[in-house]
């Protein structure tokens, strides 16, 4: 059931000793709702734990470290943030996948498996309806919970660039900036330019790894556990570097494909212009946004390249 | 003298057929300043002229073209935009140099040459003044004014990322995105993600073109004309890669150096943390911001390099 703010105050100021899912391949925005969230329901005394199926990456230890200072224990609320679909919880799967009382999100995608869902698909991140939650709810907001959200709304619309930002993105930046004083810029900094050695040999190769498909029009790029290894990079390290397959003019989407240690291959559309590729991804099983998707795929590279090459191709028809 | 918003709107209010200058080398902020002046000194029925020694590259037409659509006439006022000193206006420094009656700027190196000044160190661009002087001065902004507005806030904040990005900036950029519908998704890719093959060739080199000194705190790159020749890129290509100098954690001061036709190498310094470069370049003759300045040296590229190892060196010292 889609629910609205009033709703959502009701679940939260109501529940206790929650646990707080964040997806598999944890991004800033995940991390960011996680953690924020976790400080709201403190300042309302209630006690959470916030959970992932992967390590938290050492880059967003300035939100991980210190938090989740409740330690273990069983929980009796169960909350979902930044996830469209259970399989995206890796192994919390099986054990909340049907158990879910409220989702918050932001995905178009979302497959509606929480009991309440707080879904507004116009946000630029998770981490943006969670600081309108907050002030709706007049919770106090501290610097460290100012921070996380502010890390979720910069990473998911690639530092207010993309056009999933919203003038209410904007708005919370400045006020954050005012009356938190974040050190927003240390943040970017960390989320958006500091590279590993290993990340920027990758990308020194990224022009050859460019194959360009359907005259141009479809940019893939594939990294394959052997290539990590080669270089030094692992999954995380990748994060941010899909939307550097659209980087020439012409190209209107493209895909960045990483090979898991499982053999499947997770892919990461971007959209340049005008191609939806969450309508993409969710042909093959996947989804996300109008200009951010993502599905994993899979059997060999060749063969999922294939499927790659044919349901863009679809699209562009 | 230096001025305040009262004075620069009687200014403005009264002069008539306005040449604007931008600097040599143009950038989105001083592009963005001079179209949008321009544009609200048409709302006040003045003509003007936007004027550059170098020529505007492509990438900036949607701000310039349609626009200076008064041809060529003999000025009555002289006006600077985003200019700290007259050398930054290559040849039009011997014809207006020392005419300049309104300078409208944000470097905090900015050399008082023009007769009145309206510097503001601390906002993020010089659009952001001149945003903020329309409002104060109740002038209607075009949606092209707007355009180009946006265009110099953002690109000067590396797209609100940086340190210089002003609660104000974000504020600004949100009524924007509310009042002017401006295509802001489309500026944001072409002035920060499309990339010309060369370009993307030249990015592939940038591991082994960084050379790191003085234990890793600084790291150059020059990139020489027949570098430029050899993949097919040219000066202005190049704007946005200086700070991809400082992608490695540990590094504190990065400079790209580029080479002129005329053999000078123009250097860009950006800073990653606390270091003022702004000082550093003001030592060996330039300026800018304490993140990001600029200097000029002539000579081989070894002596040049010497110049800036040194210069840095005391600066960390």
């Amino acid at each position: 059931m889609y629910i609205g703010f009033s709703e959502a105050e009701k679940f939260l100021r109501n529940c206790e000793d929650a646990v707080i899912i964040t997806h598999r391949n944890p991004d800033g925005d995940c991390i960011g709702a996680g953690f924020g969230l976790q400080d709201i329901l403190s300042q309302m005394g209630i006690r959470s734990k916030v959970v992932c199926s992967d390590e938290f990456p050492q880059r967003y230890a300035f939100m991980t470290d210190g938090s989740n200072q409740y330690g273990d224990f069983e929980p009796k609320t169960v909350i979902a943030v930044d996830i469209a679909d259970t399989k995206l919880m890796g192994d919390y799967e099986q054990i909340y996948g049907d158990k879910v009382q409220l989702c918050i999100d932001h995905h178009i995608s979302n497959k509606n498996y929480a009991e309440k869902t707080l879904l507004q698909g116009e946000a630029t991140a998770a981490c943006e309806i969670i600081y309108a939650l907050a002030k709706f709810m007049g919770v106090e907001i501290t610097k460290h919970c100012a921070t996380c959200l502010y890390t979720g709304i910069a990473t998911d619309s690639g530092c207010f660039k993309y056009d999933c930002t919203t003038p209410r993105a904007h708005e919370i930046a400045a006020e954050m900036m005012r009356n938190y004083d974040i050190n927003f810029a240390r943040i970017n900094r960390y989320m958006f330019d500091v590279k590993s050695r290993g990340r920027l040999m990758l990308e020194s190769r990224l022009s050859e790894l460019m194959e360009e498909n359907l005259d141009g029009r479809l940019v893939i790029v594939a990294v394959t556990q052997a290539m990590m290894s080669e270089m030094g990079v692992s999954m995380e390290e990748l994060e941010g570097f899909a939307p550097m397959t659209i980087q020439l003019e012409n190209t209107e989407v493209g895909i960045l494909m990483r090979e898991r240690k499982d053999g499947v291959f997770k892919c990461s559309f971007r959209s340049a212009y005008d191609v939806n590729v969450s309508e993409i991804c969710q042909t093959i099983g996947g989804g996300g946004h109008a200009k951010a998707a993502g599905c994993t795929l899979e059997g060999s590279l060749e063969d999922a390249k294939k499927i790659l090459v044919e349901a863009v191709r679809k699209a562009l028809t």
